[in-house]
C-alpha cells in the first residue's frame, strides 16, 4: 500500500531502509571477502529479513548465520539452506532442530559443552544422517565458548567429531571488536582472533581431528580485514547490511553507508523549556545508546544542534545542544530522519521495515521475531 | 498449543503472565477507584492485549486510553468503545483518526496546540458528529500539554469548546511520580498533579467553559490515591496489570504483586570467570534498566545473589552478586524467572505471552505491535 509514494509521506514513527546504500555495503563485503579469499557467512540477526538475506548472500540465499531457532525456521520455510544456528544448543530446543537438521540440506549446530553434545548424541538423526555441529571458541571475547587455550577445547572437539556428531566448524565471535576506536584498534581484534583461531585448528589438526571449516565474525573486523584473515576458511559479520551510528564510532562505516532511519514528526513545542517532542519514544529506537552520544539518543540527521534528550514510550524529548530552539525551522507535524545508535536494536522494535530507493517507497521487508 | 502444559515446559526466552495476580491487580483498582468514586480508564499500553484490556474493565470492554493508533484499531476491532488515543494528535493520523471517530460511539483525541486543533477543524466528521477532544495539560511532569498556569491553555480550551470539536476531557499524566520512592512522596505528586487539574477545571467553570471529564493518572498515584482524587472524574493508570521491579522500587506495589517474568535458561557454564550465560538477551528483556538495579538488568526470583550484569542481543551474563558461582545449583538447560524491571519494555519485546495459573498454561495473548 506504500509502494510508490515519497518516503515523506510515511507513517511515523516508520523504520526506513536506503535499498541503495544496503545493496552497496551487501556488495562491498562480498567484493572483500572475495579480494581475500573467504566465503562470507552473512548473519542474519540485524534485519531478520528474506529480502535482506538474499542481498547479503547475492541472492545464492545459501551459507548464513542466525542468532534464534525462529529465524532458523523463517529463513528455511523462505528457500534458504546451509543454515548455521550459532548459539550455544539450548536444552529446550533439540527436538525442533533435529527437524530442520533432517530436512535440510544443512543445518549447523553449535556447542561449547558436553552436557550440549550428549543431547545431540541421544537424538540420532534420521537416515543415518550425521549432526553437523560447530564449536564455539571464546578467543577473548568472553562469552560464550570456551577458551581457545584450554584443553577441554580440544577434547571436546575430539568428542564432537565421534559417531552421531560431525566436527563441522570451529566458530568466534570477535565482539570485542565493539570497544575498539578505529581502525588500527579493530584490526590488532581481528589480528589476534583470527591467530587464536587459525593456532586452535593446527592443534586440531595435529591431534588427528578433521574439521574443514573456521569462522570468525563482527561487523568491525570483516569492515577492516587483515591479511592474515584470508587463512580463514569463512567470516560472519551481520550489521554491515545496515550499519550506525555506533558501527560509524567504532570506524567501521562512514556517516554514508548508514542504511537506516527511523522517521519522526514533531508534535509539541514547549518554547518555555526549549524543547520540542517527537512521536519517536523507546518502541521506535530503543534505548540503546543509553543517551551517551553527544547527540543524546540517535544523530537526527542534518541538524547537529539537535539532541535527542530523553525518550518515554512514544515521546521523544529534543533540544538543542546550544543556545535557544528554532521552532520555526521544526513546525508541528514536520519530519526528522533519526539516524540509530545499534540497528540491530532499533529494527528489533519495527514490524515492517520501509524499503526506499530515490525518495520512494520500493516495497516493505517484515522481520521474523520470537525464539 | 501450549494450553494445559507446565510453565517449566515452555520455550525460553518466554514472557509469562501469572493470571490470578494480573486479576487481583484489576480488582483491587477498581474496588480502589470504586472506592474513591471515580471511573477508572485503563491504560493499554503495557500489554496491549485484547485479553488485559478486558480483565483491566471488568468485561465491560469500554472506557480505555490507548498510546498509539495501531491500539486504537485494535481494540475497536476487538470489540472495545469509547478509547481515548491520549497522545497529541500526529499530523499524518488525522484521516484515520476521523474513521475510528465516525465508527465508534466515541473515539477521543488529545490536542495540545491550535495547529492540531485546526487540523481536527478542517476535517469534519460525517453525519455532523463532533470531535470528542480532550486537552492535555501539563501539571508538573513536563512532557507534552500545556503548562496548567499558561493563559494559553484556557484559550485552546476556549477553542476546542468551539464547533466541530467539543471538549470532552482534561487529561494530565504525573509521570513525574516515577521518580519518587516510597506512598509518601508519591502521594504529594498525586496532590499536586490533582489540585492544578481542578484549579484548572474551576477556571473553566468560570469562564464558562463546559466540560465534563477530568482525569489524572499513573500507576504509583493511583495504588496509593489521596483523598482529593475523589474530585476528578476519572483516572488512567495502565502498569498496575503487571507492575514490575520499578513500581516496586517506587512503592506501588509489594513483590508479589508483579504478574510478569521472564522465563530463561541457562546455556553455558564459565567457571574461570565466575559467570554463567543464559538464553534471555535484550531481546527478550530491554535494556530498560540499564543494568542499575543491585542485581542488575532483572531480579532473579529466588535467587537474591544473582546479577545479570550483562546482555547482548541473545545473550544474558549471570554472575553472583559476591562469592563463587555454585553451578550445581543451576545445570546447563535449567531454569531462571526474570523479574522484569519495566514491564512495558519487557513485553514489547514478545510476539506472543504465556499466561498461566497454578503452573499451568491456561492461554497466551497476542499483543499490538507499531503505530
Amino acid at each position: 500500500m506504500w509502494t510508490g509514494r515519497p518516503v515523506g509521506e510515511l507513517p511515523s514513527p516508520a523504520f526506513t531502509v536506503d535499498l541503495d546504500t544496503a545493496k552497496r555495503n551487501a556488495e562491498k563485503m562480498r567484493d572483500r571477502c572475495k579480494a581475500l579469499g573467504v566465503v562470507l557467512r552473512p548473519h542474519m540477526k540485524t534485519h531478520k529479513t528474506l529480502e535482506g538475506g538474499s542481498l547479503m548472500t547475492g541472492g545464492t540465499l545459501r551459507k548464513i548465520v542466525v542468532s534464534t531457532l525462529a529465524e532458523g525456521r523463517f529463513f528455511a520455510n523462505g528457500g534458504f539452506d546451509d543454515i548455521l544456528y550459532a548459539y550455544p544448543l539450548p536444552f529446550d530446543k533439540v527436538e525442533e532442530c533435529a527437524a530442520l537438521a533432517e530436512r535440510l540440506d544443512a543445518f549447523h549446530v553449535l556447542v561449547d559443552s558436553h552436557a550440549a553434545l550428549s543431547l545431540l548424541k541421544k537424538r540420532p538423526l534420521s537416515h543415518g544422517k550425521r549432526w553437523k555441529v560447530w564449536l564455539k571458541i571464546d578467543c577473548e571475547n568472553h562469552r560464550a565458548g570456551l577458551r581457545h587455550s584450554d584443553p577441554a577445547a580440544l577434547e571436546l572437539a575430539k568428542a564432537i567429531a565421534e559417531g552421531a556428531t560431525k566436527l563441522t566448524g570451529i566458530y568466534a565471535h570477535c565482539g570485542n571488536s565493539y570497544s575498539c576506536h578505529g581502525a588500527s584498534e579493530i584490526q590488532a581484534v581481528a589480528r589476534t582472533t583470527t591467530a587464536l583461531t587459525l593456532k586452535f585448528m593446527d592443534q586440531l589438526k595435529e591431534a588427528g581431528v578433521s574439521c574443514s571449516i573456521c569462522s570468525i565474525g563482527s561487523t568491525p573486523s570483516c569492515s577492516h580485514p587483515v591479511p592474515e584473515m584470508a587463512q580463514l576458511s569463512e567470516v560472519h559479520p551481520g550489521n554491515f547490511l545496515f550499519y550506525d551510528a555506533q558501527q560509524m564510532m567504532i570506524g567501521s562505516c562512514q556517516l554514508e553507508d548508514i542504511a537506516v532511519r527511523v522517521l519522526t514528526r514533531v508534535i509539541g513545542h514547549y518554547p518555555h523549556r526549549n524543547q520540542m517532542l517527537v512521536d519517536c519514544g523507546w518502541t521506535g529506537l530503543s534505548l540503546h545508546s543509553l543517551g551517551q552520544l553527544p547527540t543524546g539518543y540517535a544523530l537526527v540527521e542534518g541538524h547537529p544542534n539537535l539532541k535527542l534528550v530523553g525518550m518515554t514510550q512514544e515521546h521523544g524529548r529534543i533540544e538543542p545542544v546550544a543556545g535557544k530552539l528554532d521552532f520555526a525551522q521544526f513546525p508541528l507535524g514536520s519530519l526528522l530522519a533519526l539516524i540509530p545508535y545499534h540497528a540491530c536494536a532499533t529494527a528489533a522494535m519495527h514490524p515492517v521495515y520501509y524499503v526506499h530507493s530515490e525518495g520512494r517507497v520500493v516495497t516493505t521487508w517484515k522481520p521474523v521475531r520470537g525464539w
